[in-house]
């Protein structure tokens, strides 16, 4: 068994599944579910992976933060639609010497986690993962699965490389999930966001995969547009990306299958959208910063609009 | 029967709208069809109209513009996207000393005519009309039909009120259609645009109604913002439109009744959209004045993306 005990908050695609790959290399994991709770306690988790399949008869399940342990890594993997929930949340699971590792999409959450619990220390990880939740706990993977791992420290100055990150690194990598270790959340944050903020954005406005979006010369370019007015924000937040990252970025997704963007898998399952973490916080860093971004501002208004559509 | 012979290019919910106005009072008017052909020709045109229903059993039908007589005024009044086909149409059903008279959408369009027809004087009308085709020769008109009706000169200098705009305002009021003129046709065609790029577009991009946009906050703002940047568009070519007129639009939308764009209309019966009229060009024309409208643009990419997988 592992040194740490894990806490999950938010069982479903991502947190089931990173959680389950962390039970299964021998860590103690501590899993908070919703409407998922009677069938997990019954029956444990599935994983239906490329990287082989397994299935977790008997995993410690919860409904309520309450009766959680106090754990040494909190994961958060809520979506951030939930995060009002956080200020209940954290302060009941985390040990006082634990670390709160968030693992989710947009900007400026680790800086809302910080704000709740205090002195604790506060990582974030981007991830690359291609997963759905076929059934109550049950978790199909698709592809990829590595995590950029970095950590929060006061108005996101880097922190350079951390043990903390070290260590929690080294029980994902045990549990084989790949880590990359950045110097600077914030940088990586916003590198993600060139990809999210376009392929997120127009994907659930124009009902559109990936490749759709790529062979159409028009959308092809507003993607590029996008990607330009991200790096313009991160530089606002003088974060600098070199311009050369956008032709790599536009590579990497015409050889990527067609995928369909996380908020467009939201979208179609009529579950609210992350308009508010992606691309709210992104414009409000920005303007911050004194940039203007007119083409991410119209997407922003447009997912609002069919964000609340959906909601009816 | 009066004075002038009108030719109808497009005899559909517009072109059918007005030529059978034109008929009704008393004027030779010449109608060019295609699919609804057989039935028009056999049936005459049916109109519904809260001004009053109207029968015409018999009207001079044609599919073929070479069978028309030679017209005092060609009423263009085809979609946008059928406009290649005027370089072969007009000179074949135009007087010496005739008018065109440009019953559409967009910006840029009576350049276009002039330089088909030479020295034959060019009108352009911008109608303010509801109504549809809802089968072969019938046509529903719902509500509003005035015309603001300038004329066009060389690279749209003002004209004035010339005696030409008054002879056919003289004619489509004594059919009941109310006539506003105007001095300069390129500022009436920017104001228009004021109100058609952001709700042609927005009810496309976002499947809503005039109403739903102007409810959520987010995309009444997104209005706003568009609106300004046609104003913009309109200084660069140095057309002043007061800032003050985006308040009286968004009051006048918010007064009318729930409304279904016509580029909406289009998309829903998967017709090709007047992308190019209406947005290609009012960027072409900024863009030539130095000015960049990102989120017109933004519109402008995003629908080109839609009539293009309309079209599959």
């Amino acid at each position: 068994m592992g040194e740490h005990t894990y806490g999950i908050l938010g069982t479903g695609a991502l947190g089931g599944f990173y959680g389950a790959k962390l039970q299964k290399a021998g860590h103690n994991v501590h899993f908070l579910l919703k409407s998922d709770y009677p069938d997990v306690k019954q029956n444990g988790l599935i994983v239906e992976s490329k990287d082989g399949d397994f299935l977790l008869p008997q995993v410690q399940a919860y409904n309520d933060v309450g009766k959680m342990p106090s754990c040494d890594v909190v994961v958060v993997a809520l979506k951030t639609t939930q995060n009002h929930l956080l200020q209940q949340m954290l302060p009941a699971v985390i040990k006082d010497d634990g670390v709160v590792l968030v693992l989710q999409n947009g900007l400026g959450i680790e800086a809302q986690v910080a704000e709740i619990v205090g002195n604790i220390r506060v990582l974030g990880g981007l991830c690359f993962l291609c997963s759905n939740k076929v059934g109550p706990g049950h978790i199909r993977h698709l592809d990829y699965g590595q995590i950029t791992l970095g950590e929060y420290t006061s108005n996101y100055y880097p922190s350079g490389f951390t043990d903390k990150m070290q260590e929690i690194a080294t029980d994902f990598e045990n549990a084989g999930i790949s880590i990359e270790l950045v110097e600077d959340l914030l940088l990586g944050r916003w590198k993600k966001l060139v990809w999210n903020i376009p392929y997120n954005g127009l994907s659930v406005i124009l009902n559109a995969t990936t490749d759709e979006l790529m062979a159409n010369m028009h959308t092809r370019q507003l993607v590029e547009q996008l990607m330009f007015e991200v790096i313009l924000g991160a530089k606002s937040t003088e974060r600098l990306i070199p311009e050369s990252f956008i032709q790599t970025m536009l590579d990497y997704t015409v050889k990527m299958k067609p995928y369909r963007t996380s908020m467009k898998i939201d979208f179609d399952e009529c579950r609210p959208l992350e308009v508010e973490a992606i691309f709210g916080n992104s414009l409000k860093k920005a303007e911050a910063g004194g940039v203007n971004l007119p083409q991410t501002r119209c997407l922003y208004q447009q997912l609002k609009f069919l964000d609340r559509k959906g909601k009816r």
